[in-house]
């Protein structure tokens, strides 16, 4: 089969390759994939600012059918359409014991896509039996190939933000992560979801409107965007805070736009220092949250939310292409032209 | 000024009596009723079933105009239109310093239409400032009349229950809590709503469809109600049960209804003891929660939720009478053939 | 090497029998038992009232050292003392998904000393390494033997119940879970603790005050043991209740016994209905949370208050026999004349 | 009477008064002065630098016994020992009802000491009824006059981090909150405190070791404070780290102090921004909490953590002085050369 694989270290090093068919190990099954995204992490890589081992196929939001199982697998069939979380971690170290998996330390742990472990921009992978999940019935395959990027925002807003029904939810950044933050907390009964952005992020403001925000800010051309918060909340700023922009301004903008008592929830990451007051944390006695990757729990609510129609993804795919559009698909994304480039022919 | 009086003690002793129009006392507002429900805890007073202190004019469900304002209020105007928990709350007690304003133990409290103070069924009544709350715009006040027993459903609902979205919630009897538990569930995120009744509950079955409900369950009807509520669930069961009939089997019931580590939310009054094997509670772990009445921010939500019409009470309001027909109006509560009465006219 | 096993469904049917030393397979580790408990389930399986596969030798409650791993053992070398839960959950399920794998819904999973896996009444005893906790330094084997009951009472007390530091908490049955229960809840904070008892119960509620107890109550003897509550409690009554007695009548008593908007938590099992009174649960906005087992988490906390001396579980080891004694040590169990009974010598 | 008084806006401006002795108002105690201290807002008052309304008695650390009622006064009476917050929160505002009265927004409401309203560096001052809380017997004056910054801290740790019992704090900065703090995380049961502090509080971290802290550090002697505490946690990092230092670079370093999934509290103020980089927070996953003065129910846990002698906090007063000494004790406050001076005699 052909995989976009990253080949050695350095910027670029990206292309197809040509590799041996993938065949299930123990406890493992092997997936055909059926669609697979293209995420911010993966242009990391790309251009190596993150960690990952080569040679190794990039890929880790997909979703595919499980074409064969190898020994000892128990609960999956073949011809069962499934997705998955990237790392397979270990359920032995201090982090997976205390419920936090996401964060499992252990050494060489396989990360599909990234690290010890081919991806999904392939015909196949094959995949440890306990990540995976089965897509209930009504979901199309496009729609799971998002479940990743929505159970990170499912563990960021549902699991670790304090949201109320009826409350009012500011969210920044209309990417990915921000455009998927409007629905979770929407679903979580979000009175008002506001969404902010800079000038350049207009039509993906537009995007996030179609999908369920009741207001959109640009920061830029607003005069005061604080002020407009405010006046959509009585006067109290919001009860929540999602930053998902990763910019420093923003940082410091939500602690301007939140209430007393209120919630700011970090998904955004900086990649550098920043110049910030951080008093309001007490002169307002906040809460700030940060978030990384997911919890098993995260993807049984993610797929209960797509199956039950409470949120609906479709709207984020943006852009479908095949294997050997991958130059394009990748520099959609990196200019931001697009929310979700979906790979939908890996032959 | 006329008022439905509790005369005395015993059963009835429940007539219209003409009294002296009140005038608003230091930090109270007086208010000009535009709504009264008439509660399930009247009819129980009419029957002397439960505490009050005759003589006392009833009605503790209301909206109403503010229409003059004694000394020492400072936030709230001539003309706001308000609605207001029953209970004046002392801020002094241990509950009340714990957060538990719904359980205050002071003494002789106040509480409207029930004790040392008069209630709604009336053109007019006082209310300490304090306990006031304003309501926003766009909420009519006949659906304001709905907001103390909305409340009460927040409060044992969304701030005493866990609900993820997605979930499947299973609410046990129809009447007025339990429809309100339908769409507060909803609000919050369910995924699915299942609401179970007796054969004689086809009715208010139905109007829990219209409102909201995914599928309802005549307990009576059907052969095995726990079998059809594991085949909604995947077999798993109902991530949460909120029990809203005060029947005793509904008890035991809820117990077979709700998952493993499942939580049941007790809403409903027996009134008397019952046979029960508890032990599910620790096989399933799950957790009980009993709730009464609201907090100060029961209010809040409540607000919220009919503003931004995430919650519709509208259907519930099933008769509107004047303050003559107040026979025919509890009669409708007591037989069931309404779901909830309104004084539309209190003159 | 010889075991204590349960050989065949019925009464009784408990013998030493020799059976071949075991080696770990792959995952595995083997554990040379350094001690060993005998838990009130070991005699429910005696006598054929709760669930196990025979032939199977007994014993979960265990502390060992290494002397063999088996292939892909990663983090585990011989020589380290070890401990374990008995229960090896599959991390596929939905309870494990969702953080419930003491509820782990896997068919035919291995439970130490129970189903389809020898225990550790013998000398040996196989152990999946991704169960095993190591034991630190300091905590001595007889000790660490004790993990697994005080990990039970860490789930049900540290992780499912509310006890702020300050707080009054009564428990309910001065048995091996109550008395581990008083001194969790005093390392929580916990101000005052009060064990409450039958007459009988009258050595073990000694036991009680000298690890830790600040009341001990006779609940036979007392003429109303509710007001002896109410008068160390300032008249709130208490705080939280622990159910560890597994009595009907102390069921109805924790509703007493607690404040309002109190929490009671259910350890000990009743085996049968009862007649009992919810209402309070309303009436008293309570809290009531049932639990089961241990998760990977509970077992983190007991083993750092064990090393921290938070806990001291030696007084409760009343206890020390050879494998030749069995008939014994279960007969002191039985007959409540023990509190733990440790197996010393395994040869 | 003579008061300590800040006369008017500027530096200084700070003198001892002669005034009229207050009487209380309805729904008022008069409160005869036993001890008083002074907190780190009384010098920032002195020197302008924090919300005061001239005139006014500064002092709102006290405790002292009722000699006179007001009208309407219902659960208290003559002779009543008792301390209260500052705070005389409205009850009416969006804070208030949803449990915030730490930030109740309501304009002009009496601070005592502060705003609108004398403090205790006098004979004698005037309360609120509703504010109060009784002193438990067994409690001294000279303890009881510490409970407003121990519910401070009693608010942050006890009420707003996440603390198991066993876990390892990290306290930074050894003044009154951050002693407060050693002992409040021991009493919930914390295995390991670890204080830490530059050199010249060298003198208070040994207050930490006799009150409590397990370990103590230097951090401009110690070449690696952070692999310290990695050391000391088996190299996972601190559970919960309390900033009370209100250093800048302290902030940084709890970022480093705390392990994955842990939690931060902020209790000093930096007054200040300030270079961070965030990025840990998400990293990481952590949950970051401000808090600000005190709830009702703070006093509650922190007069029964007194009363039950879970904490001790004779040993943060380390001088007493008259009223005429004021200057000394504002001087040794200032200098940092005391922890708590408390005014003894307020004749």
């Amino acid at each position: 089969m052909r995989g976009l694989m990253k080949t050695a270290r350095g910027t670029g090093n990206l292309e197809i390759r040509e590799v041996d068919n993938p065949r299930p190990g123990v406890n493992e099954v092997l997936v055909e994939v059926a669609a697979a995204g293209i995420c911010g992490s993966d242009i990391h890589i790309k251009h190596d600012r993150s960690f990952y081992t080569p040679p190794v196929i990039l890929g880790h939001e997909y979703s595919g059918t499980v074409v064969e199982i190898g020994s000892g697998v128990q609960d999956i069939e073949v011809g069962e359409r499934v997705v998955s979380p990237a790392t397979a971690y270990c359920g032995r170290c201090y982090q997976c014991k205390t419920g936090h998996m996401n964060r499992c330390t252990a050494q060489g742990k396989r990360i599909l896509g990234v690290s010890q472990a081919n991806g999904a921009f392939a015909k196949y992978l094959t995949v440890p039996e306990y990540i995976v999940h089965k897509v209930p019935e009504g979901v199309s395959m496009e729609e799971a190939a998002l479940a990743e990027p929505t159970a990170c925002i499912v563990h960021a807003v549902a699991e670790r933000t304090s949201i109320c029904p009826g409350d009012t939810v500011v969210v920044q950044g209309p990417g990915t992560m921000g455009l998927l933050a409007v629905q979770v907390a929407k679903a979580m009964g979000a009175g008002k979801v506001i969404v902010s952005g800079v000038s350049s992020d207009r039509w993906r403001l537009d995007v996030a409107e179609k999908t369920g925000a009741d207001l959109t800010l640009d920061v830029q051309a607003e005069a005061d965007a604080v002020e407009v918060v405010r006046e959509h909340t009585g006067g109290l700023g919001a009860d929540a805070v999602i930053e998902a922009s990763g910019a420093c301004v923003a940082c410091s903008q939500a602690l301007d736009f939140v209430k007393v008592a209120g919630h700011i929830s970090l998904v955004g990451v900086r990649g550098q220092p920043m110049e910030i007051d951080l008093d309001p944390m007490i002169d307002k006695e906040l809460t700030m949250t940060g978030t990384w990757g997911t919890l098993p729990s995260s993807w049984v609510t993610t797929l209960r939310l797509l199956s039950s129609r409470k949120i609906d993804v479709s709207p984020l795919i943006t852009h479908r292409i095949s294997l050997d559009e991958w130059e394009k698909g990748f520099e959609l994304m990196e200019t931001q032209q697009a929310i979700k480039v979906l790979f939908a022919d890996l032959e």
